[in-house]
């Protein structure tokens, strides 16, 4: 379970010598989540499953976070818009990832796992690492890459022990009990649940509007309530999100 | 029904003046869909789409298709590596998007419905008219831009009808029942249903890999099986997005 | 005479295996051609071209056309000025052309022919194409490409019979007999003869000016009368072009 | 002393809203700094330094620290071939700079110190704050930016006390005795002070060498020596940083 | 008759300051033209070109050459793979013409000549200019720019004069009468004429083919034979060029 | 010393085709340097002492001067809103240097030297060079690039004779002494020594504010006092950076 950065370079040497290191590299972004909760859980939440998973892979590391990521959409993160949502273009996403990837291969790793944590990263990561294979097969080096989202991999049981009441589809957890109960477990001084608001879950049209409408989105700013949220449903959920990385990686991987 | 292209100029420009025209814009990809179809699905079910909806608007008018998309992936397209994939980065894509956005804004057009037939294009085209609405407002022109993908009007009744064996989700239904009923419903002369491979839907880990791995993807190129589809399907299909989209567009941009 | 994406990709890829398949790729604008005629001339006329020449090869495959070209200019298409005229910075289209270019390579296509129907275009297509095989060097492809402007093979003889008062260059032929005939020949229905407005060919100074200055082209858009156009030109000019360039491209590509 | 990105949005939007706020935004790299130090000072100590000064401010927020730098250099950095040191292309880091500066100001924020540690970023911040303040001014929107390298505040004093045996540049105190010493006062636990290699500061001719010569670089990594390193220097340079630049601070944006 | 750069600023300030200064930038190639002449003849004519043009207005000044041009043609230029010559890449030539023409504008110049010597320039001069105006409307400036190839102001009697045997063309003058005679009037150390080759003029077919097949070019490089070059027809070249192109300034811009 | 594009394209073939030959690439800018000297120092200067250098080598060749460089920065070139200073985007330098040095490296060419006159380039011209090598590579071509600003090989005895009442630094030394001696030396026509403005050598806090502060900056432009330059001053300082760097290229490159 080490921070790559945390390593000095000799030490980091040895342990990427061999090309059969695995480094995760957790991608983000600055948006708000909600009145009850600091804006970086889209960073926060896949450094620590990052880390989580390196602690069940004999040689990994976790790089340095990309902490601004894509703009957010009004259907999966409010809209970009809120004062606090701070993101880059598209081209700059896909450029960083690039760049990232391309230098930490010619170190001599060959395995990587991209772990995204806002839902519109998704497109501008696909974009990047496509890029970044193409330039290093320019310079002859062949690399696998292993991209997700974390909760991708909450199982089925999860979910119903989590959303009780039902579940309404990932793009709307956005601040509610999926990402409060993460940061309750993770970060427990950066949430206060006291402020969050409860509200149905946000229902959208089947299409988008450009320039934004802001009054298609509750004012609080989350998509659905965080009402349900607790530190054991976020162990829970940070526990199943480890494992199932864990085993993907080992097997695609290891 | 009208084709902007088709227009000479001087009546294009009595149609637009007022800038209460509905510009639709389809945007699609050359990808292969399967051995049983043409690979120009996603560029003439959205622009036949498009035709349908501007009929039933006062002023509509419909552009030349963006017939080159975003690179196919694995898990919605069955991948980039197939032989006739055609498809440009997503940089490319991005500008291209601005670039035809900001052209009819000029002419006066401030009501633009952009109709997506791909799966991959989604983020592109999100990026492409924040970019162009961005530089546009740097020119004082306010514009209004509603975004969709055709599929997202396929309603309930008509998913219980279309599949009657239960439904899987838009993204294996690549080369399956949707789009082949919609082209047996507007180009049958493309489509060879004798040839289409019956194989159950694929399915997919919760994350990719890069590079592609061929061994995911069903080797005729479908994710799902298109079986099942039908004209008379096509023509459900085709007039419930239709419907749907004059509707969204009538109260949006009316 | 098979349009690339009619065919399923099975077929496809039998036909382009071997690497001799001839792909023509076709790349247009759109832009007004003054009162009597659509504004897709310079995309229909290529694309018509290449079916033709494809006919006469062993094993031709016309790619989608490229639709939205760089911008109109004065002296050659009136101006970009003009309501209907939908153009795209060079940079997009030197991209789009490369961008192209590379992923029909990658299905391992060796032999291509652009059609430019567009005067505009030519220099970001030599660009485009410049990019493509630098980068497919890279990847270890070399590619043969012919590029050309169907124009230019109108030949003497068709000249003097199209124009019996006397032609006065291609750069002034925008909307006029040329492309007036042409569009007669393969799209009547395009077309009404008795809008276009009967002026002498525009005559320019030895120099540009930007922004560019509508009064020096003729109000209707046109830079010469297509009074002289008529079907039967139309036929002449499209198969002396189709049957130039299959000559050409037999002995350069054959 | 407040990291933005641990506000809720509400909280944020408070502290901003009347545009007197000052963003804090440290830059930084991901560098080899020699066998006894981690890869991360440069965006560590920047980090530190920011929220230090934000103390002494009345309504001062850090935002989240570009974590990738600008390509190590030979004479300041080592150079860009040491295993560990990842770093981005110049016009990657160009566009985050430009991107984050414009999506902060869009919040309303009007005041901007930009606090690096890396040398090698200086450029190539300069570049992207003129582009981000050429696209606000675009948007009618004028900002003011303090740009600033945390070691051009060590004053005279406090190179006398802390290099007593002669100071050689900031250039090569690359790892050496300032670098060390803060990571001793800030971070400890990154620093192994036994396993510092003794060596005379490195000397270089007047010009660069490329593709970089790693004989150039002593083999540690390091530029000079860190033997006099401590906590206490780091404290002393700590302090006179913070005090330092919250003074220019005050004067400039208070 | 002065060269911009050899103004200290504030003369320069006041040559400018009331916006009516005529601003003249050569914009020129290094590319081979035969082995009887330098390599410099697309930038030294039009810098003496723009010289003289500013002789004969009331205020006007010529900016320092841009010197590296579009890649060479083989119908124009001979091709891009002759050694010597030495060309970049059209988006550097357009990002260039608009960063030079935005910085001279901000000056407060509002009247531009740019004077192309080098025929494969022109499209992505034309680009460079739209982007330069664009850019400046956004800034509240609206400039005047008049784009021209000082061969276009050869008249039908020069021609007459300097090409008794017949004229075939401007492309293929490259390195052939005109720039000899004019090279010969202006830089007679810069050719030999013992060393020019005596051709036809090349022919070429009505495509081009990449990439470039060197066995369409004379081996010589030059297109034309230099033959009939004379110091004599320089000056009459030049004459006819700066005095067609001052009277046009004037009326333009006058 | 010899001028690159002076050559004929045989000339130099022969001088290039065994990949022994030393291409010198001068790059400058146009930028302000007091009321005394003209605006291109920062080209004329590199220009010369690259002839100076290529005379002392047994095959070096000096192409054309990059003559537009970034933007000038307070506090080395009194900033970039002074009329007259005519500067490109980063991105755009970046591209040009790039450029040239594959177009250069592509005529077998693979020692080069790059004088850079002007402060504020430098890293443009390192990522410049980092992008070309990176893309010869990718091309099979290894390449060797020595960089260098002339200024660096000033020695201890030189500037105590050149500075005798001290020296402050190279960075104020912008119109100063160095300069304005060299232009008086090189282009004596240029200097009107009587025009300097004798104030002290400009001083600057530890830090940068954008948009720039015209009051920091002397109201001549210049940073420090050419009082005391001279032609003779001129000599010393040209010949001592000559040696310098001729000895540099013989031992690096030779």
């Amino acid at each position: 379970m080490t921070k790559l950065a945390n390593l000095d370079w000799k030490t980091y040497e040895k342990r990427v010598s061999d090309g059969d290191a695995v480094i995760l590299l957790p991608i983000g972004a600055i948006e708000q989540h909600g009145p009850h909760m600091s804006m970086n859980p889209d960073v926060l939440i896949p450094e620590a499953i990052s880390l989580g998973v390196s602690a069940g892979l004999d040689n990994a590391l976790v790089a340095p976070p990309i902490a601004y990521g894509y703009k957010s959409q009004v259907k999966s993160g409010g809209g970009n818009f809120f004062p606090g949502t701070t993101c880059i273009n598209g081209k700059t996403l896909i450029d960083t990832i690039k760049d990232v990837v391309v230098a930490l291969a010619r170190h001599g790793n060959r395995r990587f796992v991209l772990v995204n944590g806002h839902f519109e990263n998704s497109m501008f990561i696909v974009e990047g690492i496509d890029l970044a294979l193409e330039h290093l097969r320019h310079e002859g080096i062949d690399a696998r890459i292993l991209l997700l989202s974390y909760w991708d991999f909450v199982n089925k049981d999860t979910i119903a022990t989590v959303f009780p009441d039902g579940f309404t589809g990932w793009d709307v957890e956005h601040g509610g009990v999926l990402e409060t109960s993460l940061m309750l477990h993770l970060h427990p001084d950066l949430v206060n649940l006291d402020k969050a608001v409860d509200h149905p879950p946000a229902t959208f049209p089947p299409y988008d509007i450009f320039p934004s409408d802001p009054s298609w989105v509750p004012a609080c700013g989350t998509l659905s309530s965080a009402r349900n949220a607790s530190a054991q449903h976020g162990k829970l959920l940070f526990d199943v999100c480890v494992n199932g990385i864990t085993q993907s990686v080992r097997s695609e991987l290891g």
